[in-house]
């Protein structure tokens, strides 16, 4: 199975010439879309999509994954086995995620062997149909990774969206804003709990705050922090949009929550 | 076969991420979007949708409809079996149209046997994933909808938008306007032709009206009333948005337009 | 495997719709979207769309193509065979590209027998459904072009979208704007070639001009020009769009840029 993420949108036919390719080259191939839809460019947001979605999809998945800035350019492609799947894409930080992770079957290559690729040399402008989808269609119809280029010691990583921890006060970064205007934080639940630990404590968020997690979405209450699929901190209106509520836009360059543990005694 | 109709939009990979844990659990079934792009919480026009697309879909097809303002709370998950396909979501209303069809075939179940979920205990924020997806799979991998819970007498069924008759003049509540702008009204062909009966008539719509029932979109005239695909009363402008034209947004609260069969001699 | 393009949309269920008729007569069917996105109505865009995408595609594919204005009115349904696939839609310019190429294989056929039809006679409002959809799925499970209509010996053709030629200057009409802002011409890469030969030159559109064609996206420089993945000239901003630097809108009816040769000596 072949799963793509790319910042193409619907609206042009790439993500079609795409599955075109793959289907060409590998004709029982399974196609799913993982989204489209991340922003032109926007590759810290396609990693975070990324690093949360794998994992749900079978063994042996191939992930093309196409947001690249730096197309035709000296930026790698490369492909990656890790975790029982594989990735294929731009080394521009997409799959950082899985660097220090500790999987015992990781292997990078560098995608040097044209004999993987659609017609030889690429345009330059599309790897996504010359580079990306031919390798993902040759793997998963078999392909060794072995055999498309040169093994990689190291990949790019972006900086990680980190919480400052000040005494009693902890910023928390904005991730990102969902469909629903859900606003995604990053402080997983496990971090949250431990800095918790029972104590009472307020999430506030510029004029507005919450003094407990909520279980699901559907509280008798303007806003309500609850932790959401992705095990991650998030601040959301009750059948409404929190972004719209509070007026934070999907640029939102620099939100932070701040959880503030009560003083006790 | 699973189909999917969700709130859920195109940008997020939520949609990815149900079609991820399908393919875990039932490798070999096929996966068709009906839609994603219901607005959020919209659960009468998700009804609506899908009470108008099920039956072009084959016999066996299992349609996981996720729009689920209430997801963690009390409302029950529910799987029904009518007119020979499979239906999966929340009980919330979206499966009313099924319920007074007089479907010999019906049944239906709470989903309490949480084997069937993704990882046991849902996390509350995404039944999709956790419960309607898992149980979908199951279903068109050959599950028995009688192991997966307890069966159910009644379902949430949404109060039906319906005309307002006045001796000659009927009152006909807009339902939907779709992507070109086309104005859907909740009176069938059947019932529109009853009130015509060969008669004279006009339908208004604000300050506009018109007099016959079109063949087809491509008339030249600035607004056509025509039966549409779904069999319902439609208003549309040629090549262009009737929406637009008529200054109607997609909010559209209380938009009627009026029938009124002309008096005769 | 059947491609589907359409203007269509995804936020209602037509072309979920059409996926269900088509898996109800050929459950084996594959389906990929190409695009659903055109703007509505927009064939020349489709026709451009179509035409850039098709050769990506494996031999055998049949392409089901609705852009269709005049639905339910005389424009005839038709489907023809050229290069190796199948293309299904209305007569409108929709495969005008298909036409003059000399493909050896090319066969017209007016879809007019309704046996090939959803429900035998077409409700005149979605012929996508009740047509097109179902004359593909035949095709792919094999049925004859022969057996569905009658032969037709000429098509409707859209006025070519040319450049004007005026001694060292070409005007070079804009094509279309795609996701990413990038701007694309009506001058193959060939064309291109031929006129610079080597020679100095500028492109100029509005206030804006570059005077060199690069290789890739990621040039330090505001504006880059390229040969982009369709092999026409295009007009790009490094990592911004570049319509929107240059306030060109996605009606844009009448852009041009300028290729000026300049004098030597």
């Amino acid at each position: 199975m072949i799963v793509l993420m790319t910042d193409f949108g619907l609206q042009d036919p790439y993500v079609g010439i795409m599955k075109g390719v793959i289907k060409r080259l590998s004709p029982l191939s399974e196609i799913i879309d993982l989204t489209h839809g991340i922003p032109p460019q926007n590759v810290p947001l396609a990693h975070f999509v990324l690093s949360h979605s794998w994992q749900h999809f079978p063994d042996g998945t191939v992930f093309v994954s196409v947001v690249d800035p730096g197309v035709g350019t000296g930026r790698r492609p490369i492909a990656l086995r890790a975790g029982g799947r594989y990735f294929v894409g731009p080394d521009n930080g997409l799959f950082g995620f899985l660097w220090d992770r500790g999987f015992e079957d990781r292997q990078t290559i560098h995608l040097t062997n044209t004999e993987y690729f659609y017609h030889g040399k690429p345009a330059g402008t599309f790897d996504g149909r010359d580079i990306f989808a031919p390798v993902a269609a040759h793997i998963d119809g078999g392909a060794m990774l072995s055999e498309m280029g040169c093994p990689v010691d190291e990949i790019e990583v972006l900086p990680p969206v980190e919480c400052v921890y000040r005494g009693n006060e902890t910023e928390i970064p904005l991730l990102h804003i969902d469909r629903f205007g859900n606003l995604i934080f990053a402080m997983t639940r496990e971090r949250c709990e431990a800095k918790i630990r029972g104590q009472a404590f307020t999430i506030t968020l510029g004029t507005h705050s919450v003094e407990r997690i909520a279980d699901h979405y559907d509280e008798d209450s303007p806003l309500v922090a609850l932790y959401n699929s992705y095990g991650l901190l998030e601040i959301a209106a009750p059948s409404k949009s929190a972004a719209e509520m509070l007026g934070i836009s999907r640029d939102h360059p620099f939100v932070t929550a701040v959880l503030s543990i009560k003083p006790q005694g």
